[in-house]
C-alpha cells in the first residue's frame, strides 16, 4: 500500500487535514510536507528499525510522523518528558536506528539529528507497506521487570479508527481536537484517523482550558479526546454552552468521578468515558452519554468487533458480575512487545491479551472496571507503575525497601506517594534527587514517609492496597 | 470471535436492526432469530464446507445468513434465477454440504432440504471465526472456461463495509434500503453493513418503483442501492422531492448514461456513481454527486484504503489517460477463488487483481472506465458473459460457433444477442429452447442472427465490438 497520507492527499486533495494556530494544511499540502521531511531523513535510514521522534505537539511533528510512514520505518514515539536514563533504555531496548528531535531536546547519543539540520535529500526507495506491519511502537511498564515496547500495526490503528467511526458515527466534516500529547496513542490515534477518515485534526501545543474551552464554544471542533484532569479544568473555566458543532468529547485515562460525569449530564457535554490502552492502539470500550446515567461507573462496551471477557485465577471465564481480570481480544490489539518474545508469550492466553486490570461485565455486557493493573497510578493523564518507581528508590544505598502508591490529589487525580524502609539514614530531599535523576517528574513520589516495614502477605508480596488505604484515608 | 450479529446484539440489542413490510426485529430478536435457526441447522452440519442457499429477500433469508454464520460455515449464495445447470454445478465445484431452500425452488440434489423441514435441533458446538475465515462465496463467469466462487471473507466484508463508511459517513440512525438481492454482492454487503454499523436495514422482497418511491418520499431511508434500470424506473414515477432523512443512493451496476446523471442532478437526488464487483465485496470507487458533473462518465476513486493501477498489456503501469486493464489491490479485494488455485493464480500479479476491465485514471485520479471485462454484458444489473452464453449454444448439434454481445435495450440497458454459424439447419426456437434449458432467463438472447462467418482479427480471435457495432448501429 502507498503511506495512508498519500492515498488520503489522492482522495480528498483539498479538504483541510491540520489545524494549528491560524495556520491550516489541505492534505495536499500536508502530504507534499510530508515527503519533503521523507527525502530528508531517507538517507540517513539503514535498515527496517524504528525510528524515534522526540517532539511535542507541533505540526511539524504531524509531518515527521507521516514521513516515516512514507519511508515505511515504524515510529517510536518517545515519551518527552521522560528522563535520560528512561529514554536511553527505550532506544536501546528497541534497536532505534536514529532519533530526530526538536531543538529544545537534550538526548544523549550519536544517532540523534535535530529536525534543522535534516538537509534536502534524494528519493527514497517506494517500499509499499502491509496492513500487518508494525507502524509505531510505544513503551509501556507493567508490574514487573523492565519496560516494553508496545508493537502497534497498521491494521491496529486502522481497526481502532473504524471501531470507533462505527460507535460515535463519522461526518465528514468532522474536526477532532488534539491537545493531548502526540507521543501517546491518545493523540497519535487521531492523527491516524484523520488521515483515514480525512478529517481536520485541530493541534494545540499544550493543553490550556482557556482557549479550548473558547474554540468549544465557537465550533472549533466536534469531537475532542481528553483526560480526566482536563475536563475538570474545562468544567472550572466553563461559562457557555458549547457549539452545536461539537458532538463528542472522548474521555480516557483513568476512571471519572461520579460528581464530574452528572455536571457534563447537566452542562449537556457529551461525554463518552472510555477504556483502552498502548496495547489497544486508544480507547476499546466506549460509554455513550445516553447510558452514563444509567450505569454510572461502566466503562462501556466494546467497539466493534473487539471482545471482552473476565477470568479469574484459574483462567475461567467469570459469571456477571463477578470481579477477575479484564481480557480482551480483537484486530486492534497489539501483536505483543517489540524485541520480546517472552514478555509477549506471557500478556497473551490463546489470543486474548490479558490486561491485569481487574473487573467485571453485568448482564448486559458493560464493563466496570475495578483496578487497573498492578496498581497503577494514573498521574493528569499519565501512567505511573509502582514497581517501576520502587526499584528505583531500592536502588539507592540507603534504602531497604519501597512501597509506592497513588495519593489522592485535587488536580492530578492522584499523585505517587512512596513508603520506605531504611538501611541507614537519609534526608528526603537526597531520596528526592536521586529518584528525579532517573524518572520523568511526574513519577517521582510527591510524598516519603519512612516505616519499619510494608505491610506484605503471606506469601509475602507487597500489599500496597493497605499503603493506599493509609495514605487516602489520612487525606480526606 | 463471536459472529457479528451476536455482538451487535450485544452492543445494540434495542436497536431495529430489520424492517421487511409492516414487520421490525430488534438485534436482540435478530439474533434470537439466527440462533434458533442456527440450532436447526447444525445437525445437518458435517464439515467446514459451504453450505448453500436458495432463497428470495425474506427475512427468514437474513436470519438464515446469520445462522451459517453463528455456526461458522461459509455461505454459499445460488443466484435464484439459475438454471438447475448452473446450480449442480456450482454445489459440485464448491463441494457444498448442503442447500437450504425456500419452499417455491425446486432444487434436483439428495443434499437439499427446505427451510420448512428444519427441525428443532441442538446445541451446536461453538466455534470462534477469525478475520481472514471465508465468509460468503458467490460465483461470477469470466473469459474463458467455467463459472469461479469468489472467496469473500470476513475481514474483505469488514473493510469494504469500513471505507465505504469514511467516504459517505456513517449516521447511527441510517437505515439501508436493500432491493438488490441478496444473493449479490450488493444485497448480501447490506446485510454486513448493518451489523458492523449497528443500523437497519429495509428489506424488500422485489424491486416496486412506486412503493420504493413512496418511501423515499416519506423518509423510510437514508440510503439505497440501486443498479441503473432501477434508478430509471424511480425516475419515470418520481413525482415529488425524497425525504430530507434519504442522504444516498449508491448506484452499481453498470455506467449510467448522462442525460440520468443529469436528472438526478437536476431533481436533487444524491447518486453515487460506482465500480465494483463480487472480488471486491462490493462497490471498490465511488464518485461524490459533488464530482458527479465535473466528472462526468467517471466512476470515482478508490474507497479508502483501496489502490487502483491502470497497466499495458506488458504489466507496466499507464500514464495518465492512457487505457489499459483496471487493476485493484486492498483489504477488500477476494483472496482467491474456492478450490481453484489456478484460476487465483492467473487473476493475480503481485498482490494486485486483474479486473480484466479495460479503462484510465485522469491526472486527478478519477477512474474511467472504458469496457467492462471480456465484453461483459449488464442487463438489469445481472452480469451476462458472452463466453457462456457461446459455449451453450455451441453445445448444439447444428450450431458451428456463435459470437454472443450486449443489444442496447430501453428497459434492461442490454440485453443478449447472438451471432449464429450454422452446420446444418436449425429453427430458432429450438436454439431458445436449448439455450433456455442451460441457463437463467436474463442470460438467454433475445435475439438470434445466422451469418456466414464471425469477425476474427489476424491470431483468430472473435471480435465480439463488430458484433455489437453492427447490431447497435442497427437499433439507433
Amino acid at each position: 500500500m502507498k503511506s495512508w497520507l498519500e492515498k488520503r492527499a489522492l482522495l480528498s486533495p483539498d479538504q483541510i487535514g491540520l489545524y494549528a494556530g491560524k495556520s491550516a494544511w489541505t492534505f495536499r499540502e500536508m502530504n507534499e510536507e510530508a515527503t519533503e521531511l521523507a527525502e530528508k531523513i531517507s538517507p540517513h535510514i539503514q535498515n527496517q528499525s524504528p525510528v524515534a521522534l522526540l517532539i511535542t505537539n507541533q505540526p511539524q511533528s504531524v509531518f515527521l510522523i507521516h514521513a516515516l510512514q512514507k519511508i515505511r520505518v515504524p515510529v517510536l514515539m518517545l515519551n518527552n518528558r521522560l528522563s535520560q536514563k528512561e529514554w536511553q533504555y527505550q532506544l536501546k531496548d528497541s534497536q532505534a536506528q536514529l532519533v530526530i528531535y526538536q531543538d529544545q531536546f537534550v538526548i544523549n547519543t550519536d544517532r540523534a539529528i535535530s529536525i534543522d539540520e535534516l538537509k534536502t535529500g534524494e528519493c527514497w526507495p517506494y517500499v509499499p507497506f502491509e496492513e500487518e506491519d508494525v507502524c509505531s511502537v510505544m513503551y509501556t511498564s507493567g508490574t514487573t521487570g523492565n519496560p516494553k515496547g508496545v508493537m502497534q500495526t497498521y491494521d491496529n490503528h486502522f481497526s481502532s479508527a473504524s471501531g470507533s467511526a462505527f460507535n460515535i458515527g463519522h461526518r465528514p466534516d468532522d474536526i477532532w481536537m488534539c491537545a493531548v500529547p502526540l507521543f501517546h496513542i491518545s493523540g497519535y490515534s487521531i492523527l491516524m484517523r484523520s488521515v483515514i477518515y480525512g478529517i481536520g485534526v485541530r493541534l494545540y501545543e499544550k493543553f490550556d482550558e482557556r482557549s479550548i474551552h473558547a474554540d468549544l464554544v465557537n465550533g472549533k471542533g466536534s469531537i475532542i479526546s481528553v483526560v480526566t484532569t482536563m475536563l475538570e479544568r474545562l468544567l472550572d473555566v466553563k461559562n457557555e454552552r458549547y457549539h452545536s458543532f461539537f458532538r463528542c468529547m472522548i474521555l480516557g485515562g483513568g476512571p471519572a468521578p461520579l460528581h464530574m460525569v452528572e455536571r457534563c449530564h447537566d452542562e449537556h457535554i457529551p461525554v463518552f468515558q472510555s477504556y483502552g490502552m498502548t496495547e489497544t492502539a486508544s480507547q476499546f470500550t466506549t460509554l455513550s452519554p445516553a447510558d452514563a446515567t444509567r450505569k454510572t461507573g461502566a466503562s462501556g462496551k466494546p467497539l466493534f468487533p473487539g471482545e471482552i471477557k473476565i477470568t479469574d485465577e484459574q483462567g475461567e471465564g467469570c459469571d456477571d458480575y463477578v470481579i477477575g481480570e479484564i481480557l480482551v481480544k480483537g484486530p486492534s490489539v497489539t501483536k505483543g512487545y517489540l524485541n520480546n518474545p517472552s514478555a509477549t508469550q506471557e500478556a497473551f492466553s490463546e489470543g486474548w491479551l490479558k490486561t491485569g486490570d481487574v473487573g467485571y461485565l453485568d448482564e448486559e455486557g458493560f464493563l466496570f472496571v475495578a483496578d487497573r493493573r498492578s496498581d497503577l497510578i494514573i498521574s493528569g493523564g499519565e501512567n505511573v507503575y509502582p514497581a517501576e518507581v520502587e526499584s528505583v528508590l531500592s536502588g539507592h544505598p540507603a534504602v531497604k525497601e519501597a512501597g509506592v502508591v497513588g495519593k489522592k490529589d485535587d488536580r492530578w487525580g492522584e499523585v505517587p506517594a512512596a513508603f520506605i524502609v531504611l538501611i541507614e539514614e537519609v534526608e528526603k530531599e537526597t531520596l528526592h534527587n536521586f529518584v528525579s535523576k532517573r524518572l520523568a517528574g511526574y513519577k517521582v513520589p510527591k510524598m516519603y514517609r519512612f516505616v519499619n516495614e510494608l505491610p506484605r502477605n503471606a506469601a509475602g508480596k507487597l500489599v500496597r492496597r493497605k499503603l493506599k488505604e493509609e495514605i487516602n484515608h489520612e487525606s480526606v
